[in-house]
C-alpha cells in the first residue's frame, strides 16, 4: 500500500480514481439510492477528489449514505421541471441529492441556451451539493459557458455585522477554452475556507488577517476563537457581503427556498428533514453573441497574456482552474489521496453492506511533488 | 452661494440636481450630440452625482464634451441590434457614448426578458459609461433584476503578478425591494478604487494592507509609490482576479472587443480614436422562476433581518445600495457638491458655448451631516 501524508501528517491511502467512483457509486447503491443518484452524487465527489478539492470529495460519501438513509436526501425523488418563460424553468427536485439536482438542471439550461442563447433554471427542494465547479464545468464540457450560485447554512457575517448570516455561499463559472481543459472559477464569497481556519489550528498558526471573527464580530488571528468568517474584502467586505447577497438572493429568493440563517447544519443532529435548499445555474451559448473563431481568438489570447506576464518575485500566475487541472493531472495517473478518518467510515461502510473497499494504488507509483494550496 | 468642503478640503458649489442635469444636457449638445446621446449621458452622471459616487458624477462632463467634439465618441451614432438566438442580442453601438449604449441594452434586455423570463445583451463598440450600478438601476426600475458588467484599460495586477492587466472590472446588479429603493450592489473587482488611492496620499496617510502594489507587484502603504491596484482579496486575490476575469471574458472576449490591456486609457493623449470598449448587460424577471408575493416576501426578510441583525462595536450594517440611496435622499434636497477643478471648466464650457451656468442652491440650505465614505 502507497501510504501518503496527509494534511494533518497521519497516514491515509492513495486511490485511484476509478476504484473511488466504483466504491461511491456501490456505497449510495447500497443505502436505497436510485442508478441516477448514485451516479450523479459519484460524478460530483470525484470532481472534487481529481482536482484536488478534497473537501467536496469522495470524504462526503459517509455523510450522503447517512443522509439517504435517515430521510434527509430523498434516494428516489422525481424531478419535476417547469417554465412560465421561453429560456428559464424551475426545477423543483423533491429533496433529490444536490448533485442529481444540480447536474439535471445544469444539463436543462443548456438545453435551453442551445435554442436560446442562454437559458437558467432556479432549483427548489435540493440538498448538499458539493463542488459548485462540478456543475459549471458540466456546461463547459458541452461548449457553453457555465454559472452556478447556491447559499448554504450561515457561517459568515456581514461586513460590519457580528452573526453568522450568509453561508459561504460560492460562486462557480467555467468557460470554454480552446487550448485545453476549461477556465474554471469556484469560489466562495467568504474570505477563507473554514476547512482552512481548522488547519491552521492543527498547525498553530496565526491566521492571516481580516478573515475571521470571534463572537462580537472582531477579526482575530487566533484559529481557536474563531465563530464567524468574514467576507471576501477585508477593509471593503462590503465587496464580499455583497456578492454573499447576489448569491443567497438567486439561490433562495428566486426560488423560495430558505435564507442561509433558515436552513439545517448539514452535520445534523436532524439527518431526517429535508434541508430545503436552493440553487441557481445559468448557460451561456457563447456562439449565439460572437462567431466561435473571434471567441475562441479572445479566449486564446487572454489565457495566453494572463499566463505568460511579470509576476511579482517568487510568485507565479495562474489562470483560474490551472492548479486543479494540474492536479487532476496528477491524480488521474497516481490516484488521490483520502485521509485516515474517511478511510475508517469507508470500512465501515463496506463491513455493513458487505462492499469491496476499494483498491490502493500500486506501490510503485509516486507521485510527482504537490502543486502548492489553493 | 453655499460653499461646502470638498474632500481635499478646497471649496467647491452646492447644485441642484435638476440645474445640474440642465446644464449637462446643454453641455453635451452644444458639442453636436443628438438627444438620445445627451439625455442618456446625462442620465447616468446624474445618477453618480445623486448616489455620491462624484468619480462617476458630473465631473466627467468636460470630459465627454472633449471626446464627443474630438471624435473618439459618435455625436450622432446609429446603434444596430442583432440576434442569433431567442433570448440574446449583440448591440453595436457605432462608437456610440457609453450610456447611450448601455441603456439601449438594458432596455432591450429587460424587453427579451419580458417573454423570455431572462435576456442577454454583449455591447460592440462602445465608449467609458461611467457608473455601472445605473444601468442595472435601469432594469430594477423596471421590475427586473439589472447586472452588468464592463471591462477597463488596465490597471490591476493579476493575484501575483507584476503588470497592469485587468482594468478595475466593475460588476453592479441591481435587484426590486417591495419596500424600497432597489438592493443595489456596484463595485470593482479591484482591492480599492484608483480614486481612494489619490485621496489617501492628498491627506498623507497609509493605505490599508494589501490593495495596492508598487512596480514590482509588491503590496504598498505608501500611496506615492502605487503603480497597480492590487485584485480583491489580498491573501486570496485569486478570488478578485476571477471576478476580474469574468468580467473581461463577458465584457470583451464575448463581443469581439478589446481586452483590458489593449485599451487606450481614458485620459488621451489620443481622444480621436474610438476605444472600441465592450460591454455585457442582463436583465432577469423574478416572476418567471416564483409568484411574485413569495419573491417580495423573500426579498423583505432578507432584507429586514440584514439591517436588524448585531454589529460589531462601532460598526454598522446596511444592504447594498443603503448607502448611496440615503445620500441621494440629501442630495435630491440641498443639491450635490462640485468640486472646485469641476467648477473652472463648467465654466470655460459655459463661456465657450454660450451656456448658462447652474445655479447654486440656496444658502439657507444647510445639509444634515453626510454619510460616511463607502
Amino acid at each position: 500500500m502507497s501510504a501518503v501524508a496527509d494534511q494533518t501528517g497521519r497516514h491515509g491511502a492513495r486511490i485511484g480514481l476509478d476504484e473511488l467512483a466504483r466504491f461511491c457509486t456501490a456505497g449510495l447503491s447500497a443505502v436505497g439510492a436510485d442508478d441516477a443518484t448514485a451516479e450523479a452524487a459519484t460524478r460530483a465527489m470525484i470532481h472534487g477528489s481529481r482536482c484536488g478539492v478534497d473537501s467536496h470529495g469522495v470524504r462526503l460519501l459517509p455523510h450522503y449514505a447517512t443522509v439517504l438513509r435517515e430521510g434527509r436526501v430523498n434516494p428516489r425523488p422525481t424531478l419535476a421541471f417547469s417554465s412560465k418563460g421561453g429560456a428559464v424553468a424551475t426545477l423543483d427536485a423533491d429533496d433529490a441529492h444536490g448533485a442529481l439536482a444540480t447536474y439535471s438542471a445544469m444539463d436543462r439550461a443548456v438545453e435551453i441556451a442551445g435554442g436560446q442563447g442562454i437559458g437558467a433554471v432556479a432549483i427548489r427542494n435540493s440538498s448538499h451539493f458539493g463542488p459548485a465547479g462540478a456543475y459549471a464545468l458540466a456546461a463547459a464540457e458541452r461548449g457553453a459557458i457555465g454559472i452556478v450560485m447556491c447559499n448554504s447554512d450561515a457561517f459568515v457575517r456581514l461586513h460590519g455585522g457580528a452573526r453568522r448570516f450568509h453561508g459561504t455561499n460560492p460562486i462557480a463559472c467555467a468557460i470554454p477554452n480552446p487550448d485545453g481543459a476549461p477556465w474554471l472559477l469556484d469560489m466562495a464569497t467568504s474570505a477563507i475556507p473554514y476547512n482552512r481556519v481548522k488547519l491552521y489550528e492543527s498547525l498553530g498558526v496565526d491566521l492571516p488577517e481580516a478573515v475571521a471573527s470571534d463572537a462580537e464580530g472582531r477579526n482575530t488571528a487566533d484559529p481557536a476563537a474563531v465563530e464567524m468568517l468574514a467576507p471576501l474584502g477585508a477593509a471593503f467586505g462590503f465587496k464580499g457581503a455583497g456578492l454573499a447577497g447576489l448569491v443567497e438572493i438567486f439561490s433562495a429568493v428566486l426560488s423560495g427556498m430558505g435564507l442561509s440563517f433558515d436552513l439545517l447544519p448539514m452535520g445534523g443532529p436532524d439527518l431526517s428533514t429535508p434541508r430545503g435548499l436552493g440553487a441557481f445555474v445559468m448557460a451561456v451559448r457563447t456562439d449565439a453573441f460572437v462567431d466561435r473563431e473571434i471567441f475562441d481568438r479572445g479566449m486564446r489570447r487572454y489565457v495566453g497574456e494572463l499566463r505568460a506576464g511579470a509576476t511579482a518575485r517568487g510568485a507565479e500566475v495562474m489562470a483560474p482552474g490551472d492548479r486543479e487541472w494540474a492536479e487532476a493531472e496528477r491524480r488521474t495517473s497516481y490516484g488521490a489521496p483520502v485521509d485516515p478518518a474517511t478511510m475508517t467510515e469507508f470500512r465501515s461502510l463496506a463491513d455493513r453492506y458487505g462492499l469491496e473497499m476499494p483498491a490502493t494504488a500500486g506501490s510503485g507509483s509516486t507521485p510527482p511533488a504537490q502543486a502548492g494550496a489553493s
